[in-house]
Order: C-alpha cells, then structure tokens, then sequence
C-alpha cells in the first residue's frame, strides 16, 4: 500500500492524527525535500515520529519511483509530502502510476498555503487563479504570471503568488568542468518577488490595472509561532524583510468591508 | 487564548496532533456546526478528545460571540471547525473581534475542500474563483453563478462549485403559526446542482461556454474511507448517486494531459 501523507504547514505536529498513526505502521517513509520546506529538519520529524525518513530529492522521485512503488506492492510505504498530497504535479504523477500498477494507494490531506492564507483576512472563494513566481536570471526574465494577476484582478479576484524554491540546483559552473556541485538552497522572498513585479509594471506603460501603489499582503511563515502578515503598497513590500522561508505574496483584488478591517490589523 | 481550530475532512482523526494538544488542554470547546458537517457525530468526536463539546449553531456564534470570548478572556477557548478555520466569513468575523478585544487567538490550520478537492487529480493551481450553488426555491432561482463559472472556463481554468447546506433552518409554516420549528437539515447533492445547471443552460440559448456535454467532476466524502469521484458529461451527473453528503462538484477548464489520464480513472 502506497500512503501519500501531506504533513502541513511546517512543525512536526502539524501531522493528523490518522497521518502519524499512518507513518508509525509504515515500513518505509520518504519525506519529500524539493517542492516545500518544513521549518523542521528530518531529523527533528524521524524523532518525532520514532522512524527513519529516507530524503528523497525531485531526482529520486521523478526517476526512482520505480523502486518506491516496487516496495510498496509488497509493504506499506509512506511518502510524506509538506502540505498537501496534491500541492505538486510530482505527487499527482506518482499516483496515477501506482493506479496503474494497481497498487491500492491512500490520500491523507493537510492544510496547505492554498487554504491557509486565508489567515490574511482575504476571502479564499475571492481568489482567481494561483500563479507562480519564478526567480529572473541574468537572461531569462519570464513575465507570463503578471498577466495573470491582472485578469485576476479585472474580475475583482485577489492573486496568490507562490515564490520560487532552488532546492538541490547543480551549480552551472562546476557542471561545465565536468563536476557535480550543488547550490546552496534559495528561497524566494517577498520583496524580492515585489521587486520584479515593480520592475515590471516599469516596463509597460500601457499597463492601468497592476499599480505600483496597489495593496498587496506578504505572509511569511503561515501556521508556525513565527507567522509574520504583511499589508502595504507594492513598491513599498520591496524594502520589508519578513524574516526566514517560506514567504507567499497576495496581490489584493477587489475588498469586502470585512477583508479591509482585517488588513487593517496588519498595515505597516 | 482563543484557539480556532480546523478539523480537517471529517472524521476524528483528521484533526491534527498540535489540534488535539490543543482540545485537550482548554476549558472550554466549542464545535461549530452549520457551513460544513463531519462524517462523525459530536458525540464520536467528544469521546474522541475526551473532553465535552458545546455544538454551536449559527445563531449562537453570530450573536452568542460575545459570551465566546468574554471566556477567552479569562481561559483557553477552543473553536472548532471542520475544514480550515478560514474557510467560512463568521469564523474570520470572530478572529477580528478577539484582536479588536486585544484576546490573543492562534489558529491551527487544516485540509479544507479547497485544497482536497486535488484528490481528483485536477490541479489546484488552475482553479479560477470557487463559487457556491445555492438551493433553488418555487419563487428564487438565482443563478449568478453561472456566469462566473463561465469566467473561469473562457479563461481555461476549473470551476470548484460548494454546494448549499441547509442545517437548523427555521420551518416558515410553523413560523408563520408563531412556533420555531426546524426543517430536517438538507444538503446538496451533485446531482441536484448539475439538474440546476442543466436549466441554467436550457434557459440561454445564446451560451455557449458551459455546455450539456462538458466535462464536470462529482466529488463526495473526499478524504474518507468512503470517498466516491465520478467524471462525466454535466447531462450525465443529473443521473448520478454518489451517496450521503458532503458532495462538491467541479466544472473543468482546459485539461493537462495528466489531468485527462487522472479522470479517465474516475470515467462514468
């Protein structure tokens, strides 16, 4: 049996109850390592669960999952996944394949940053489509997720902007000289993630419905003792610091009454 | 301390292990019971926490709050809720009271149908705005969420559509005799709120963005042992049982190859 456990929004007992009675009886637990991370290390969560946790890189995922679904055939494996099961395309291919093999498989759901945001104030059912912020590089700076903002936007939908994760990234120097390095992991944050937004409402004059004057929320940290909340122009987010990983950002569509009180309590 | 605490998807053991901590150590605990249900009744859930739950209906959160939180005041307050705490306006309402009374609150998040609803392998990141069917009466057929739904599709994204629960509604004829009197309590099935689509479309001849014959998603019980999704044309739903509630229903936008292999599996 393959169980897919999502372990929530980063400290060890954000595991359900049927999550961790889950992992205890399994014989082998991955923990996945590259879409998210927790607050907590593996060896804080194999403590907290009494278990081994095999770290499983996108590598071991995307091509050793072959040998995960062998193991579960004959015995119970756990894949541990922050957030939800279902955050990433990785999770969903991994059990269309067990479908497919027929390998019986099970869901254990947590909270993610897709519901949890609402600890902003802003309406869940008010949110348009999801985007994703890569970070630019010195000669590629895709845009493609500002239009999206901005449709959101025009229907009076706020945007929740996921940030760029570099995780396990081969470092292109060492490549080219035939070595495998790796980068130091990077985590994208808000006023970074600001900053190429500002950057380029810069570049298209034509553009009327993103202002650099807009409110937007960063949130930093959602469910841990940390959480930090955030709500200020765009041009001004680019100069805040909101500490560690993981940040989102929401750019603020049209606002209830109720959603303008609660911002309220985090203006800055 | 105020605690909100969600429950997650329904049943006892769906709350998380930092939840129950939580429950167990409160003097008084609340469960919210009217904007969603648990598979497991209060009494289950009590004997689960081993601790007694005062079941709060609307009336009593929206005007009872006062009471709430005069107690949080003093001692630990837990707030239950099944989902995620932000799933429902009331429940962000009381959080903006508590801070405005300076009662410290913390939330404990949890899987929500918002972000479950990938069990059925569309991804979460192209949903557009989430919209509710309400129940039709003889004389009130409202039917703005049809354009919205169309919103998302022209924009190629899916369409999760939460369904009407009718729970604790007062009964207008005993009402009109001047007794209260409770309606038993309804909920939406999918197949109620596809026929209700079905003569939304009927009634337009000029659409054609949500069609008889597109593809729609029924999901029911998600997360539970008992879980059923079904996909299938809209016409084709009007016919479904997936059983007992709760039940949601999804209308796809442009489908990704491995959302098309996911859905086969649930063909019908």
């Amino acid at each position: 049996m393959l169980y897919l456990i999502g372990l929530g929004l980063g400290d060890p007992t954000d595991v359900t109850v049927k999550g961790l009675e889950i992992i205890k009886k399994c014989e082998h637990v991955y923990l996945e390592a590259y879409t998210s991370i927790l607050s907590a290390g593996p060896e804080e969560l194999s403590k907290f669960y009494g278990k081994e946790l095999v770290v499983a890189d996108r590598e071991m995922v995307e091509q050793g999952a072959d040998d995960i679904l062998e193991k579960a055939k004959v015995t119970d494996v756990a894949f541990l996944v922050v957030g939800d099961p279902f955050g990433a395309t990785t999770h969903t291919d991994l059990v269309l394949r067990a479908s497919s093999l027929n390998i019986p498989f099970q869901v254990v759901h947590n909270a993610s940053i897709l519901n949890a945001v609402g600890a902003c104030g802003l309406q869940l059912y008010s949110f348009g489509e999801t985007v994703s912020i890569p970070y630019w590089t010195e000669t590629w700076e895709p845009d493609s997720f500002f239009d999206k903002i901005c449709e959101n936007k025009k229907r009076g939908l706020h945007t929740l902007c996921l940030l760029d994760i570099k995780v396990k990234e081969p470092n292109l120097e060492s490549m080219m000289r035939g070595k495998v390095k790796y980068d130091p992991p990077r985590f994208m944050t808000v006023a970074q993630a600001a900053d190429q937004l500002v950057k380029i409402i810069d570049r298209k004059p034509d553009n009327d419905t993103l202002l650099r004057t807009d409110t937007v929320v960063g949130v930093a940290r959602i469910g841990s003792p940390t959480q930090k909340i955030v709500s200020c122009t765009l041009e001004n987010l680019v100069e805040m610091d909101l500490g560690p990983p993981l940040h989102s950002l929401v750019i603020c569509g049209k606002m209830h009454p109720l959603e303008l009180d609660f911002l309220k309590s985090f203006a800055s």
